[in-house]
């Protein structure tokens, strides 16, 4: 099954790297460009018996390693 | 404008990053994983006259900050 998961940061948590991109875009003559926000996209290939089992897994794997349940939030698709 | 502008290594290039969260993950005990991929998408809202502005405008921030064109490929979406 095909899988993607998305993660970034909770709203409300600062995102002093977003803050710099978007800076850097006004100094590079960019203007016009708010609210700038980074996620981290990861898609792969999963093997599994239905698709129940491959949420259950890739909920786990979200929770354990792929994202930090403290500060980020995520969701994911699976497609057969 | 709405902005999605999704950057990647290009295909062919060694991406070490998700070979180790592959790894890590099968040490985890998550079986079945393969072909990780992992991207970085930047969302924001732009300010822009019209549409094809927004798109050169848009494909000059990834020539120039957004992406390292020599190994990342980039795309992105302008929605009104």
């Amino acid at each position: 099954m095909k899988v993607s998961v998305e993660v970034g940061l909770k709203q409300g948590v600062l995102d002093p790297e977003a803050v710099t991109i978007e800076r850097s875009l006004l100094h590079l003559g960019f203007e016009g460009v708010s609210g700038l926000r980074k996620t981290r996209v990861f898609t792969f290939d999963l093997e599994a018996g239905d698709r129940a089992a491959a949420e259950a897994s890739v909920k786990a794997m979200c929770e354990k390693l792929l994202a930090n349940p403290v500060i980020e939030s995520y969701r994911f698709t699976v497609e057969e």
